[in-house]
């Protein structure tokens, strides 16, 4: 049938035609059905909309995306048809109905999610089947490389390559910082692609930004790779693995992660960028993804099988996730931190310990020392990893002069004070992160949390807990009120219960 | 944070407020999370979509829905703030990891559905849960009586008052038109609410709406019944058990209809109009929802249990559902046929005969008589159903002298033949609804198919097979193609098949 278009000013990531319900009916189609729409040489897919008293007959909305593809105009006349569903929602059916798929079946519905071709219901129905009945090891190396292949890829023509990641779920990890340089400077390549934050207060990518630039293609990550030994960029600049964004969309509304989808989430950026030795690090405590060592042990199983089938050598590290890691937690925060560490400049002993357990985990697997750790230690403490990192940033953009000392961070700040004599009985990291976002982070880069007391130390009233950091007065008072309301990091007196309790009266 | 308004026009069933990228991340927000929009005394919650170069900063989108709310007018400023997850989706997330929900939790996750206070990705992921885990039958009692209460509702103060329901599945189902003059005629009350054709040639409603006005109140619907005996509307019209629709939507993209939500649904609207005794047809065969006879009693059984627990008096029956009911399928073309039986004018026997059967039953269980097919047989024969009939099209604005002579259907028509000597060894159902809603059924009324052969019976090469109906030509040979393409009817000589097959050469 013929209509003619109205362009309609909204943009989504698959294209919308709106119609009136007589012309849907006419058509036979239903909301959410797909048509094809025609003009002249050019033809696109769409899902249908029904709009009340806003569409005239004989007309269609069509959204900017579409107005682009097809270079359309106002009153245009488009023909429009409908179409059946691909037939990858065939093979997300049999998925739900709790069989094994295919590796062409998976191939199909990972290039219909990187084309758009699948509708958030579609999308949805595979995760959760994903979430109820899990996937075989074939189907999870399958999706994987099916990730892989409908996404740039990054080849190097010399060096060992290797990587680092981290699953998440523990504030105030910025290890990478340190990580990336200690490794570049002990000759190997290390081309870290790190996500920005979704539920978190800082990304590595976040953290990374307050120095440099993170926003690089494929080809500057390479060259800048290849000629200062390794970078810090955001991977969703590239189109590396450009499945997994549009997964994570979905899983988000729903806070799942399906175990298949995040091992393939983690290979397949792994495997796109040419790493051949991956340290994976799996922060294990109440408040992180992995709550017992037994789960992140089982984990850890998972992602060296499939590295095995994708001929990647994977190590895994269970580290302590139940406290944030070092003591601060926010883009411009952790930056300084990282900085100070960097600098041998009184960093907290926890972050520089991880930081040289798992760069002293990468350069044991490829062969460059025998104790990694003090080899670690030697080209953090020489500061030659300062060097490095101030390589790194120039190269990405930024001032190589930068220092722990001048990082720009909120100048509305508060504290946090101890109510009690007692010790640190609980520290929320879900809280944490709430207050550091309620301050603006990792929007505000200043924004964010100092920790002065961690878990089991000892406070005296009028001590101060934590110092909540913001660049906006009304986000300032948004996060102490939210600290107030739930506490993040809970006193306890020495006794902290009496059983069985009675009085004297 | 405060944004000046810029109304876009579309209209959803949620509400959206459209800005960029910075303002989302300035707010805290990503795509399809919640925020409240506050505009002098009035406030909605909406869902936050990111349109990429369309919306200035300082400026959002809002969509038409919101516009009328607020009464809110371009450039208006608006108070916009990130507001948390109603409390239902975590009961949603419960049921995703296979626990059972209490009474008050689906209450919530009913309510908030009827509010469209749930986005397309959360009612699926309740909606796939239900299919995965099922429901046990507290679960399945409660959603009911949700979808009850969340409702409008019919009482009567006078007669009894019973209903037919068919679970669906097979074409040319149009027993409701003589079922409910039967009963009427026979002093029972029977207010049937109906549906329209989603995925089918031809609703109840549809067929209905060729003769009368389908689209009444629950106060018409009260008000004909208490006066007539008998109502055939479309109960889409009404509000009620409204979560039900909202869930059907989301079920049709993934073609899916878990038992839980199918019990749930049918039992529901029976409840809401206060039917206390119930017929509920379940057609068995290939093609149709249920394909064998030991999984129609199951479903049966559930039915009564439900009905048990609700205070309704259940009986099922299984039809045959292999091939159509009666001969036509198709709006009109059904009216024209269920007249016929009406007026004992020559009609198919297989309609007849089901429409007795049902009929007989509701007589059986509210002890109008002991031999229900006997009584409903002299109603038909009498022509007392086909007066009552005509009483119930005029209560409902139509017209009285109606004859299934006067019937107006598709004038562009094609007559399908058998190319050889055989008999009809398939009829497939779902092929012929194709066929008819190419032809522009349910839409256009007129449209469908007549079958002149049946499963089992004999034909010579060159008998009519079936006729399509159109009303426009672009439609008929669209539904000519498909025919050709997809013989929804085979015809087989008498030997089927040889084996072993061999030739002499």
């Amino acid at each position: 049938m013929k209509f003619k278009v109205k362009p309609v000013p909204i943009r989504t990531d698959r294209s919308s035609v709106i119609m009136s319900q007589e012309e849907a009916q006419e058509l036979g189609v239903l909301v959410g059905d797909r048509v094809k729409l025609v003009f002249g040489k050019k033809s696109v897919i769409a899902d249908v909309q029904i709009a009340t008293g806003l569409i005239e007959r004989n007309e269609v909305g069509i959204d900017r995306t579409i107005v682009e593809y097809l270079e359309i105009e106002e009153g245009n006349e488009v023909d429009i048809y409908p179409v059946s569903k691909p037939a990858s929602v065939e093979f997300i059916r049999k998925k739900m109905d709790g069989q094994k798929l295919t590796k062409d079946e998976i191939y199909a519905i990972v290039k219909d999610t990187v084309k758009n071709a699948l509708n958030e219901i579609e999308l949805s129905a595979f995760v959760l089947s994903n979430y109820f009945y899990g996937m075989d090891p074939d189907e999870i190396e399958w999706t994987t490389r099916a990730m892989i292949e409908t996404g740039e890829r990054l080849s190097f023509e010399r060096g060992i390559v290797v990587d680092k990641h981290s699953i998440g779920g523990v504030p105030g990890n910025k290890i990478s910082l340190i990580v990336v340089p200690i490794i570049a400077a002990s000759g190997l390549l290390i081309p870290k692609t790190a996500s920005r934050a979704i539920t978190s207060a800082s990304g590595t990518a976040d953290t990374m930004e307050t120095l440099a630039d993170v926003n690089l293609s494929v080809d500057e990550i390479k060259e800048i790779t290849e000629r200062v030994g390794g970078v810090i960029a955001w991977g969703g600049a590239t189109n590396i693995a450009p499945a997994d964004d549009k997964i994570i969309r979905v899983e988000y509304p729903l806070a799942i992660d399906p175990k298949p989808q995040l091992l393939a989430s983690v290979m397949a950026k792994k495997g796109a960028i040419g790493a051949k030795y991956v340290v994976i690090d799996i922060p294990v405590g109440a408040g992180s993804k992995v709550a017992t060592v037994e789960k992140g042990r089982e984990l850890a199983n998972d992602f060296v099988e499939l590295g095995r089938r994708l001929g990647l050598n994977i190590t895994c590290t269970l580290t302590y996730g139940g406290q944030p890691v070092g003591r601060t937690i926010g883009p411009a925060l952790e930056a300084q931190e990282a900085l100070k560490a960097l600098e041998n400049a009184k960093p907290p002993k926890s972050l520089v310990e991880k930081a040289l357990g798992v760069a002293g985990t990468l350069l044991e697997m490829t062969g460059v020392t025998t104790n990694g750790v003090e080899h670690a230690k030697k080209v953090l403490e020489s500061g030659k990893a300062l060097e490095k990192f101030k390589e790194i940033v120039e190269a990405q953009g930024g001032n190589p002069d930068i220092s722990s000392t001048n990082v720009p961070v909120g100048d509305k700040t508060y504290q946090v004070k101890s109510p009690i004599d007692g010790a640190i009985a609980q520290i929320n990291n879900k809280r944490l992160v709430k207050v550091a976002r309620a301050a603006g982070a990792p929007k505000d880069k200043g924004a964010g949390i100092m920790l002065y007391k961690k878990g089991g130390q000892h406070v005296k009233v009028g001590d101060i807990l934590f110092e909540i950091y913001a660049e906006k007065e009304w986000k300032l008072s948004q996060a102490i009120e939210l600290a107030t309301r739930e506490p993040p990091i809970v006193v306890s007196g020495m006794i902290l219960e009496r059983y069985p309790s009675y009085r004297f009266i």
